[in-house]
């Protein structure tokens, strides 16, 4: 429940969008068709060939890089399959991993991008590089020709970790763009543009977030002066996180109640100029300032903001859906599916942008810090044992990393559902939309939900030096952990994602007549729900499970389960008494644990459905196919009571997925270096001590510590309270 | 897996040691006792008069301290139970609870012990103000005359939420008493007493944490000069993580592989000066500094330490239990079970002084935040609801408040049986000590853990408030997240207790010829394992389960079947040719979760068990058995799979547990506040925007975040880029 729901409010998302995919879906769908899954059948080779290295490695070109230590280097020998065919499977495509590199090579040979201080920044500090890095960027961007919405820009974000301000400016754009008139358009995108004006977008308020209808905020229109009023009646109605209000913008599109001629008209988007553009201090009646330390994001500057009766022109009042007359007169001029579609468009991007990479970058910080890390012996005549050999620590890892990959590919199956939806929207055909809107609030619930578990076990899986920020890992999880809330709060989108599932379940049941094909009344996504299925798991033994047709069947038949479950409490609920909404809440509970469930079963299935379509890297699927049953087995351990309740597997089957499971563990192992590879991040962007390519972590860790500022700092503490306390004895004598 | 396995070494740990019971309990345990539980008659209304309000306040005295917010005080207006009794069972009796507002006034009237600007200090200035803080109290204590191990020094210390620099100094003192001769305790005690001398505790290393063996810093006697040459051989050797030692210690005791005559001796510990007296600067030899920036602990200087040869006299070696002679001779003087005890009472310490409170006081903001903070309503015609009013919110909150309940008592009871142990050893019976080693592993790697996820879902429960830092959310994770490491791996603490519960499991079962009496050959912790077990559970409706009789029977099965499971595998791996320490780290998975299902069967118990004592509370009884229910069948819907494996339990028995759990939440709902208060935590010891007692969230929330240094400093990069961009378009005009 909380602050941050809808565009422009939450932390990281902002930052995604500026550079990234979401504009370019609701205009050209371009850049991030680009980043589809192509596989290609050849290329790859001749790229590898002239990049000469099977992985691209930028390295941070310290001391010790120039020598890779054996005890990683030698996990690299044995090479069961193509890294470097993997690496062009995830970018979608070998002309894409060469653009990448190339964009990395520019970002990285430039001393002004980097990132190596951040650790040892204040958040003043941090947000002051930001905004140097996000102007320095826009220079080399004009100098290269790189468009706004290119891969380039995309690949630029990736390389910089999203360590870049002023990312809200293109927010603005985007609402500019979607519910401006074209009048408007024309008039602000090149103010936007050549930075004539630094714009910022301001939704979330101090007392409300997720329901947007509650939002306090006032637009009361002036037909004597043809005026909006723009107004904070309360403390609550402060707008409170906007990202690059903190400090920055000079414009902000605020989302207010509109009021005119006595009626009020639901919320409505306003450009209220905030800032001097003379001398930047807040213009009349603005109180505005940042809301001060966070748990991370702190290169942006969250800002808050209170109105106090200020007046705009009536021009001001984004109208391509309503209109204010000069008279006062409310004229409506079109529905909002778009925006409701944008919504959609920013949650996925968010997942490939940024949420799963982090805990790709945990996953690869924290398996090669293991086979570096040695300790204790598995018999004690034994010498030390990398940490990684150990049977807890590959369960700790091996089922992020399984997740990693999943994600990538269940995001990337998203991005192809949106991209035919918009297709179809082009063609005035909206009726994916909720089947779209449903499936894409459930996986962000679940993949930041689940990534979040994931970076802090690779964190904590690294013992103290995971506590250490040199480490990488605290500002992985810090930063994940944002996704938890911003555009919504997992409770509330996997809600979302329940009742979608209850209505079609409903809908579905009432047209249930004898003969009728019910499949064909369900949504794609949730046609399982309606297909035979069977009482029991037929699995005999360990290796049965490793067949991706019976751990789906499997998933599909615990979500059906679930789902009827839920409709059914439902229906009791209602049956003693309660209406709708209040058997709703008291079934909560329920509905969460039905939309996990079916969401997981979704995740399973598109990994399943990329691995058919990797006949021709038979090495590489194969690799990836125990990284799926990985993750598919290793949900139904963590959730085994779901599994066992009906009778679908017995005790003696569940003991069988944990045989499969634990043989899993060490099969991956051989390979667990080269998948944390194919991510193919570079040292800068990891920015980790533990996790370079070339594994010389204590000595990057050592050295690292001399630059802290606790060390080139002085210590006032010494001459202020340890001497005279120290010397207090002496005069004693 | 990781760095700080033992005493010195990790972040909480150290600053508990400083004031709480650990050097108590070796040397009088009289303050600790004061703390068990001793549940009070009479005495407590008497007192609740003196204190004239329910629940002890100490505002924070700002603006709207003066009006409680009716959102929060029309929850305290029913009052089920005497919050005031419930205050003084938490605390051991009315006397501690008087005693402990007694030192909270004192300290939060005193202005140089604030912590209000903690959140927006710098790593540098925390550790200033730690050490400012630290040498306040030490002079406040004289004046008042609070010795050095006295509760008042504990409650201080819990007032000050740990916010105290040179604790490991005490640390050096508990090892120095326990490891060294008379001599040398006569020599060094008054040193330390009079801080003529700041002492540290040295043990991690960069490269070995939980393995003491592989630990690389050596100390070799030279007979010629009677000195001992202590180095680092390796950079891995870099003492790593003590704390104090980053920018404060003069001393430091170091644990080092002796080596004399040639031969190795093993870990010792030694006193080495490492700054000088007159200037503080490192003496020649020496390289030492800060570790730099972590998730938290700021106000501590973890440091490093590299020792090139550096000589010490033959006196600085602690020679209790082995001495070095003149000659080179080593000579061993007795075995070191109290130093094994020491270990256990440092983790009991760190239960109740620092792990459990950070759980409860999040618990306290998340709920008071909760029925202040509304959110869209139940019913689209309804006012906007109260968050805690949603199903959903009460799943997250209140299963952690049971576990807050749950944790004390379950701390509390293994006090008590460490002070029963401890007066055993005091009569030479050492037949104790593996029982509490393995419950004190197991307990603190479940607590730490399950606090971890507890003040994680609280913070995530907040929404984007949860997310800022003037919540006071983010530094009780970050802070509960470092004890999952510091004194000893979770999972190496776990898999401990696996050891014990299996050794003693075969005992046992080597034992059992028919006819003898199985419970008398295991400890009574594990006894358990050998009485009557029920196949089938007999619990007919979702009433039954409020039984604890039922639940905790229940547990036990499901204990008893995981750990006779994880044997079975053992041997099977065994039988099949593996060798034990092979098929040990083949099984360890499985172990893990048999150790995980023993210890929360014993919280279980414990807690049923303290609810039998309250006899003469039947109201606090009653509510706190609301809690005790809902901790055991939270813990057995969250782990339905192990129940239902062998068909103790059926799917229909699960839901039935499943509709008491959910009823269990809306009984709990009304006095959610009221249990809150009972944890009787002052507004500056809770240092949150969000959950101060007097409800005024949003106020003091604007109102902090103006005392930002984004908002009190200058911003460069306006000067710097943002003017420039911004008036470039004016030259062009």
């Amino acid at each position: 429940m909380g602050a941050a729901f809808l565009p422009g409010a939450a932390p990281g998302r902002c930052s995604v969008l500026g550079t990234s995919s979401c504009t370019q879906v609701l205009s050209t769908t371009q850049g991030s068709k680009q980043l589809g899954q192509k596989y290609l059948s050849s290329g790859s080779r001749q790229l590898q060939a002239r990049m000469g290295s099977p992985v691209h490695r930028v390295s941070l070109g310290d001391t010790w890089s120039r020598q890779v230590h054996p005890n990683i280097e030698s996990e690299r020998h044995i090479q069961s399959f193509n890294v470097e065919s993997l690496i062009n499977i995830l970018d979608g495509g070998a002309q894409n991993t060469a653009l990448r590199r190339k964009v990395e090579s520019i970002i990285h040979s430039d001393p002004e991008f980097s990132l190596k201080y951040n650790y040892f920044m204040t958040q003043n500090e941090r947000y002051v590089a930001a905004v140097q890095r996000k102007f320095h960027l826009q220079t080399i961007a004009k100098r290269l020709g790189w468009s706004e919405n290119s891969l380039e820009f995309y690949y630029a974000y990736r390389a910089l970790s999203g360590e870049l301000a002023l990312t809200l400016h293109h927010v603005f754009l985007k609402s500019l763009r979607s519910l401006g008139s074209e009048e408007q358009i024309a008039k602000w995108t090149p103010l936007c543009n050549e930075f004539q004006i630094i714009a910022s977008y301001a939704q979330t308020e101090l007392g409300h977030g997720t329901n947007l209808r509650g939002l306090e905020t006032e637009a009361t229109y002036d037909a004597a002066t043809q005026e909006f009023v723009v107004h904070s009646p309360t403390l609550t109605a402060t707008k409170w996180w906007p990202g690059d209000m903190g400090r920055s913008a000079t414009h902000t599109l605020v989302q207010a109640q509109l009021i005119c001629s006595g009626a009020r008209q639901g919320m409505h988007a306003f450009i209220v100029p905030i800032r001097s553009l003379q001398d930047h201090t807040p213009l009349p009646g603005v109180t505005v300032g940042d809301i001060g330390p966070k748990m991370d994001f702190d290169h942006a500057d969250h800002g808050f903001l209170q109105l106090d009766h200020v007046r705009i022109p009536r021009e001001n009042m984004l109208s391509r859906f309503a209109q204010v007359l000069p008279d006062g007169t409310y004229v409506k001029l079109g529905t909002l599916q778009t925006n409701y579609f944008s919504l959609v468009v920013v949650r996925v991007d968010l997942l490939l942008g940024e949420i799963i990479p982090l805990l790709q970058k945990a996953c690869v910080i924290a398996i090669r810090y293991s086979v570096i890390r040695r300790q204790s012996s598995i018999r004690p005549s034994d010498p030390e044992a990398k940490i990684l050999d150990y049977q807890t620590q590959q369960q700790k890892l091996f089922p992020q990393l399984a997740t990693a990959y999943a994600f990538h590919f269940l995001a990337s199956s998203l991005l192809e559902f949106l991209h035919s939806s918009y297709d179809a929207i082009l063609n005035k055909d909206f009726s994916h939309l909720p089947e779209l809107h449903a499936l894409s609030a459930g996986i962000k619930a679940m993949t930041s939900d689940l990534c979040l578990q994931g970076t802090e076990l690779c964190r904590q899986a690294c013992g103290g030096h995971g506590y250490s920020k040199l480490s990488g890992l605290p500002s992985l999880v810090s930063r994940v952990t944002a996704s938890c809330t911003y555009e919504g709060d997992n409770t509330v989108l996997y809600l979302q994602t329940a009742r979608f599932l209850v209505k079609n379940y409903l809908q579905a049941q009432a047209q249930a007549t004898p003969g009728s094909t019910l499949q064909k009344s369900l949504p794609q996504s949730i046609a399982y729900l309606t297909t035979t299925d069977l009482a029991r798991c037929p699995a005999q033994k360990a290796a049965d499970f490793l067949h991706p047709k019976l751990y789906t069947t499997a998933w599909a038949h615990v979500a059906t389960r679930l789902i009827k479950d839920s409709v059914h409490h439902l229906e009791t609920v209602m049956q003693s008494g309660a209406d709708w909404d209040e058997a709703w809440n008291q079934t909560t509970v329920i509905h969460l644990q039905a939309a996990k469930a079916h969401c997981f079963y979704i995740s399973v299935k598109s990994f399943t459905e990329t691995l058919e379509k990797l006949e021709n890297h038979p090495a590489v699927q194969q690799v990836l196919k125990r990284l799926c049953d990985l993750y598919a087995l290793h949900g139904i351990l963590t959730n085994a009571g779901d599994f066992l309740h009906d009778g679908f597997l017995s005790g003696a089957q569940v003991d069988a997925v944990r045989t499969a499971y634990l043989d899993l563990l060490r099969l991956i192992r051989k390979d667990a270096i080269l998948l944390t590879d194919a991510f193919d991040f570079t040292d800068q962007c990891l920015n980790s001590a533990l996790g370079c390519y070339d594994g010389n972590v204590y000595e990057r860790l050592f050295h690292w510590a001399q630059k802290s500022p606790t060390n080139t700092q002085r210590n006032p503490a010494y001459e202020k309270y340890l001497r005279p306390l120290l010397q207090s004895w002496r005069s004693k004598l």
